[in-house]
């Protein structure tokens, strides 16, 4: 799915209030992807749910998950999938209005529903580890050493279709009862961001080594 | 439970790798819930996984989660509770190893697993709901206007006890096979955080009002 298309909305992924900040569009459901770096997975294990943080990539219509969901879950994986829920959430800014009720939080987030399989075709699982360290910082792939065959054999990643999905923004300033315009509160909105510090080289770089100019270029963008 | 004892792992929270980052005392577990603001909240919708975002607080040895989980899982919280799995977790840096296996991310992350049920006694909910604006911008609960009985009556809290918890911690440099250490890539860690810019004061505002203590002293610490 390219990005001037949309999603489809499902009776599951249709929000049951705040309708208006709800988002279908490619655009807008894989910038949010392509910002974020690691996304909460949901599944269910003896009946019961099970929420996991997991590095994931996207590439293309396929979100790529990274890493152990648990040896029960994996096997789930492995034979007909697994049923799961992998949400994203990047946070814009704390917005504190006059009544207690109509605080909030201006967010962006991805709510992506399916059934994740295990990745076992070589040239598939390479692609997939490579896109999730360049998640992590844009570029980096290519300045690693890729993955021998035991590595290989050891990691787990998943394929997690972009089918049922569906965004949820919310931007912009207070929201209030009319009648609470006057009260003398402060309010308004606290932006907040991720930024990302100076780099530190561990003991085996070479002291005074250069940043390589991808991770450079990503320091500025996000410092 | 104060921050001198311990969690006591379960089956269900002893993790089946990285075992080493596992935490479960009081103080590292409340620590990483008081920073936070926002968990992932799981749960299990018609047979399957879903997770939202959901802004919360902890008071004591409860998790006071916020809003919708939808109007079907909010019955079940009303009545004989709902399955969720809480999942809180703290972004602190960004691994880069010579090998593309091992990179990883620096985070501190809390999984909380059992049984919510909805807030009804007033007061409480009343408690909960300041702790969860205090859990936005410290302080500002003192700094609004409280929710009156019509708003408290379409508020919905849960309440999550926390019994069945764990923490995972990474922290440090690059683990890398021995054999890489001569490799000529650039390795170390990139320190990500979140920072809090500038308050933004609505149009309602009046020019020139200054920023209330509490709202200086969060950005200044958080700037």
């Amino acid at each position: 799915m390219d990005d001037t298309t949309a999603y489809a909305p499902t009776a599951r992924t249709r929000p049951t209030r705040n309708r208006d900040r709800a988002r279908y569009d490619a655009a807008t459901v894989h910038a949010i992807l392509d910002e974020g770096r690691l996304c909460h997975l949901g599944f269910v294990a003896d009946g019961a749910p099970v929420v996991l943080p997991t590095l994931y990539a996207r590439v293309g219509g396929v979100l790529y998950l990274h890493g152990s969901t648990g040896a029960r879950a994996m096997r789930a994986a492995d034979q007909g999938g697994l049923e799961v829920c992998a949400t994203v959430t990047l946070t814009d800014g704390l917005v504190l209005a006059r009544s207690g009720m109509h605080h909030s939080i201006n967010y962006r987030s991805v709510v992506v529903r399916g059934t994740a399989r295990r990745v076992r075709e070589e040239a598939e699982l390479r692609a997939a580890l490579d896109a999730v360290v360049d998640a992590v910082v844009p570029g980096r792939s290519a300045d690693c050493r890729p993955a021998d065959a035991k590595e290989l054999a050891q990691t787990a990643v998943l394929r997690l279709e972009l089918d049922e999905v569906s965004a949820k923004v919310r931007t912009g300033g207070v929201s209030e009862e009319p009648e609470d315009a006057d009260l003398p509160h402060w309010a308004g909105v606290v932006p907040v961001r991720e930024v990302v510090g100076a780099p530190e080289p561990d003991p085996g770089t070479a002291p005074g080594s250069p940043l390589p100019d991808y991770l450079r270029a990503f320091a500025a963008s996000r410092g």
